[in-house]
């Protein structure tokens, strides 16, 4: 862990440096990727079969791909009911916030006589990886699936990796909650490949969201414009903007949440008192000593966690936009007036009593959400990445006269004759 | 020009051939275009200037890169004050249009007590990339830039190749009317390069958006992450749905101003009525002899031009759905029945007197829009493509004891200890 002064005279390079300090190595698998797409569009569900058997050590059939009703309904029926009942209420409180979420078509009539509008409809289908291994969250099975559904998206395909043949229950349990229609027991690029340009098995998809390897992440990139994809997802990140009113324990808990997911994870605080610094660092060193993953969080703590003194609050919105999180919470009075500062985050959590991990599972908006600094130009996932907008113009000859001859000289000026024809011609008659 | 009937047996394969069609040869520029951005990255405006004065025949220099008020200024005045007229009209309807797209912000409070919401910001700084030569259209500048400006984007960036040292004065005066704060006359993968890391003149942006040539469309794949994209666009496409009660010589007129654009463009009629379409394909030979781009839109025509023969207009729409277009034409009487049926489209225009072209310059909406198909999932430049959105979360302790507990359940399912304890130990408080 790092701790900056704005104070100190070398700030401005230090702060810089903590910017730019890449989290992650990247791998350069561009060409295997290729050769699996290129695979997978060859040979179909055989492809599948093969690179599957061989990543996750089973013998997979095109006929076991699908995950069957009775084994999700098996899974359901192992789960312990205060677990379920945990679920259903994330399931229902995202439902709610997403609902709320869904915006209106557009229709205006304008002065020229023209009814213009905007409407939007839902995708066909779309696909959600969803990591398999340590990192298959129910969670994040209800966050991804939900928005699609609330969206009114008819097919809601998940490729989920069975390692050994093992899933988790609760992702099955949770993808049926949240209304996924197929379920793919399928990873890795080959996933990809098959949702983008499908196979006998696992029908075409429009769109492929959701975290996932270096592969996955890859194999995104290659077939995108073949289908839309979401952002590329990178380490996780916590701000957390605290005053001396705050008990050290939470704030420190808060720092380790973000840590324990990835050795890659950052956690940084910002905080105006020398002292309440001292203090949360304390706790975090004690908080270590109490945590099962604690190697993981101290590895991330020690590389890039950071605390951050600043000596008012208006400077620290100032770096919170630089930094655009990913999450920023803000444990201050009156949380609000220091928000409206804020122009880049992925989501906020204000207030003493709203940790970050409420957001993770049951406050309601999603928790898939830019990461190293893409909050400067993305969004979290919501019910917008699986709705699209066609505008629409309808008018009359009388519309036509008003505008055309505008349109017919700039069509002219651009040398484009029969865009200009199309009008005049209409003009005349 | 290919003529297919719903009635014929080999239809359905037929169909399939014409969506499956590629449209363009794609060249493989990715090492090339990896050696440009890591130059730039590396050497910045130095390299940029020795790129752009290898690619567009001139001698470039750093203080020569950005386009001054002053030639601006001179390009307005050499401008016809009627077109000057014609650009403002554009603009001002383009403006009207995207300012009702602004959507408002979400904010809820639900039983748990919790306020909840999502709130839109807009980018910092974006980048708009411009075509040059033959294809530098004004227009393209007016509906790349003002949605931008609509949503409050501060550093709006221009970057357009001079190939020779000529720049056209209307994409000045468009630019300079829509609000861009900075031109820079650069184009290709060093223009991307440079928008997308920044150098000494040309600093970093956080989007970059607009079409461009196969160097330009994989230096975005190649910047994304880094910075955000817009879709990858291809060859433009209209389908014209029309009855027999329109007069042939425009929908032929139609079909040709979107076969003008380019030899890689599509123009497809889809028609109930076999005699009207002969005589569209009759007027279509005969518009041809008085075209100045006659020869691309021949090409255009021959190559990927298609009548659709259907028995009836549920037919027809199902088949809009497949193509997905990026134009459509309803030239029906009652349109908004038919387009109610359409799910896939990137713009509508309804009406025997909205011919596409109108809505390239005047109508209003974007004419920046998905190609290719991706209508499917994507969507035409709005004022969304500009602003991004953070979503928040303020409670209490009574909110938090409320949801808190399944919380901690699910963290603890997840194995996430740090998180379930960030929640327990406040509820224990």
């Amino acid at each position: 862990m790092q701790r900056l002064s704005t104070r100190n005279a070398g700030f401005a390079a230090d702060f810089a440096a903590l910017l730019d300090q890449a989290r992650e190595t990247t791998e350069t698998v561009g060409p295997q990727v290729a050769a699996i797409i290129d695979d997978v569009r060859k040979r179909g569900d055989a492809a599948v079969c093969d690179y599957t058997s061989r990543f996750d050590r089973v013998s997979m059939t095109a006929d076991r791909l699908a995950v069957t009703p009775a084994e999700i309904a098996a899974a359901k029926a192992a789960i312990a009911p205060d677990l379920m009942a945990a679920l259903d209420l994330a399931a229902t409180r995202i439902e709610a916030f997403h609902r709320a979420q869904m915006p209106a078509d557009l229709v205006m009539t304008d002065a020229a006589g023209y009814r213009l509008g905007m409407r939007w409809s839902a995708l066909d289908a779309v696909g959600l990886y969803v990591p398999g291994g340590k990192a298959a969250y129910p969670s994040s099975v209800l966050m991804n699936a939900i928005p699609a559904k609330v969206a009114g998206v008819d097919r809601i395909a998940i490729c989920v990796p069975a390692p050994d043949g093992v899933l988790n229950p609760l992702v099955l349990a949770a993808a049926d909650r949240a209304g996924v229609t197929e379920i793919y027991r399928v990873g890795g690029a080959q996933a990809v490949a098959a949702l983008a340009y499908g196979t006998a098995t696992i029908p075409a998809v429009d769109r492929i969201v959701g975290p996932g390897n270096a592969y996955v992440a890859e194999a995104k990139r290659q077939v995108f414009g073949r289908v839309g994809i979401d952002g590329i997802a990178g380490p996780s990140e916590v701000v957390v903007v605290a005053d001396a009113a705050n008990d050290p324990a939470h704030v420190a808990m808060d720092l380790l949440a973000q840590a324990e997911h990835d050795e890659s994870a950052q956690s940084i605080l910002i905080t105006d008192d020398a002292a309440f610094a001292d203090a949360v660092a304390a706790a975090v060193t004690e908080a270590l000593k109490t945590l099962p993953r604690a190697a993981i969080a101290q590895a991330s703590w020690d590389r890039h966690g950071a605390i951050l003194l600043v000596a008012d609050w208006s400077e620290a919105a100032s770096l919170v936009n630089r930094l655009a999180p990913e999450h920023l919470q803000v444990m201050l009075a009156g949380p609000q007036h220091f928000f409206a500062q804020v122009r880049h985050a992925g989501a906020a959590f204000l207030g003493r009593f709203v940790p970050e991990a409420v957001g993770d599972y049951v406050a309601g908006p999603n928790h898939v959400l830019p990461t190293g600094r893409t909050a400067r130009f993305a969004s979290g996932l919501s019910v917008f990445d699986f709705i699209k907008r066609t505008t629409w113009v309808e008018g009359d000859a009388a519309a036509l006269a008003a505008v055309g001859p505008a349109a017919v000289r700039l069509a002219e000026t651009e040398g484009l004759t029969a865009h200009a024809q199309s009008i005049a011609m209409r003009l005349q008659d």
